[in-house]
């Protein structure tokens, strides 16, 4: 069951466990900070497929698949997959997770689609409507590019503020356990914030406020303050979103800036990997969450966390419509 | 409370009711039987803003506000908003909905968006984790025309197979009232189906064995039969799929051929409107179920029902890639 705090928090009172998760990543991320903790890297930006796009699906299938044998666990164990991704009518997702034959529910929520798709599982347990829900995402960095910006043929210059798509998929498996895994107990769904950015080459500067937003949300629902928690992770607001989100949050008398990380400055090297602001997409978030965060709280590193993923909703089209960029940031509550 | 029937079906046990509706159209859905029946013409393709993508948005923005309105509800007394749509990256349902600042949970089934975010509200509701839910969907002939097939102004021939995409939109509010509405009983939510179809002329035929599978799953879960409905409808198959649906339902020794209408056959007069196959898009779905549909169920025509919307989950990307078309269905089930 779930109760709410305040306008915009759930408490959940059996609180779902993370029985099992998994990570797939690229050769770059491979080469970064977190390159050994993946528990698959994928060397070929095609996997072995014939596209970029199809190499995303990939991905998502090879993530499901490792968590699902993490859990000694099969497809047909599970009642619901929520997924979703950054390409277009998300077909990384559908074709990536077709085979398995699941009842699928897509979700878009842009980068933060892992947290997103956590909250929907947790929901779907606590409402007793599921015993076993997958919850994936990915990203690609050369299918984003070329939807996202420019043919990478082109070679097109990135300004400074620009982050770089991680090539990853994470995938989580929800259901209630004995006890020993991380649990969700609570969660914030986030408001989309828009203050009229429309530089689609600064996502931290438009994802900031709702991050921003949604982190304040928590504390005024909650009454908790930030030293009540080991950490809090943003998903990719890169070194300008994080910045611009220290300056929101400590305007409104909240301090992070101690044990605030961002997944897309903790997955690559960022001045030897060349990835200017940081890591980005929704693989970012979701690759360090099922490589990093999660064993650290399993491993009893990390104890109550967290995990606050930012996605802008923007498309190509809209940008070049001249529209600003709306952005949402979504809350969940990790506790070991 | 949710309990499981069989392996796909949820069954509500308080059964969340659709308090309050409203459709908002175009002007060639203005022109068709159901005419007189939405809530809101808007006669101008544009509604008044620069482009066909914001004019969509103002779609989902009118029917929510109407929605809202008609159960004398506001913004700040909706707990959450589902929402998604056919354009990229779902920006009519970012855009349409960023100023209502209700907490926003992006879903993406394609044209089964609607059946989608009213299973994904009735969740929540059972979960305890919202009191009133909104479900809004839209699609829009110009804005899906040019990002799915050709430019307007290049006047594409269109084959007899092909459907004709609703200017429309849809809102269901979700919460529980004291039993006067149609409420929403039970639900399966579809696993993708994907026979190998690669024509994106013809998603009657793509999508119709993902309506059988549902159906199959239904009635296989609960133990029902066709004979227990008052109407099956189906999202927007149009010509092509409706005969395929019977065909496929048939050989599985099920026949809905009596009871079966499919909202893109009912929104046009398909021979003088000239739209070939029917109507389709997410919006015709959300727009004949608010303005056809509940209507009838309200003033007790119909009294049993069940709901398929039906999605095809490629992207023009994955069919330039010569990619088959992975398609969805999901079922509510609405008593009176």
């Amino acid at each position: 069951m779930i109760t709410r705090k305040g306008r915009y928090t759930l408490v959940f009172s059996h609180g779902p466990e993370i029985l099992s998760f998994a990570s797939v990543a690229g050769p770059k991320e491979a080469e970064g900070p977190l390159g050994k903790k993946f528990d698959k890297i994928i060397y070929d930006p095609k996997a072995g497929k014939d596209t970029w796009e199809q190499a995303e699906s990939q991905l998502q299938k090879e993530a499901l698949q490792l968590a699902l044998e993490k859990a000694t666990l099969h497809a047909e164990n599970i009642d619901f997959v929520f997924s979703g991704d950054l390409l277009n009518q998300c077909i990384s997702s559908s074709y990536g997770l077709k085979a398995f034959s699941i009842p699928y529910l897509g979700q878009y929520g842009a980068c933060s689609t892992m947290a997103q798709t956590l909250i929907m599982g947790a929901v779907t347990l606590e409402s007793q409507a599921a015993a076993l829900c997958a919850c994936v995402t990915s990203s690609h960095f050369c299918s984003a590019e070329r939807q996202y910006r420019f043919p990478l043929e082109y070679g097109g210059q990135r300004p400074p503020t620009a982050q770089w798509t991680v090539t990853g998929s994470g995938c989580s498996i929800l259901g209630y356990g004995k006890g020993h895994n991380p649990r969700i107990c609570g969660a914030t769904v986030g408001r989309i914030q828009d203050l009229g950015v429309t530089d689609a080459n600064n996502m931290g500067a438009a994802m900031a406020p709702a991050a921003a937003q949604t982190l304040l949300d928590f504390f005024s629902d909650t009454g908790k303050s930030p030293s009540d928690f080991d950490r809090i992770y943003t998903g990719d607001l890169g070194q300008v979103g994080s910045s611009l989100l220290y300056k929101l949050t400590e305007e409104n008398g909240l301090n992070i800036r101690e044990i605030h990380r961002d997944c897309g400055l903790l997955i690559f090297e960022k001045d030897v990997q060349d990835v200017h602001a940081g890591g980005s997409g929704c693989g970012c978030a979701a690759s360090v969450l099922c490589s990093h965060i999660l064993p650290k709280m399993k491993s009893g590193k990390l104890h109550n966390i967290l995990f606050v993923a930012t996605g802008a909703l923007m498309s190509p089209t809209s940008c070049q419509q001249g529209q600003s960029i709306p952005c949402i940031a979504h809350l969940i509550h990790l506790e070991n």
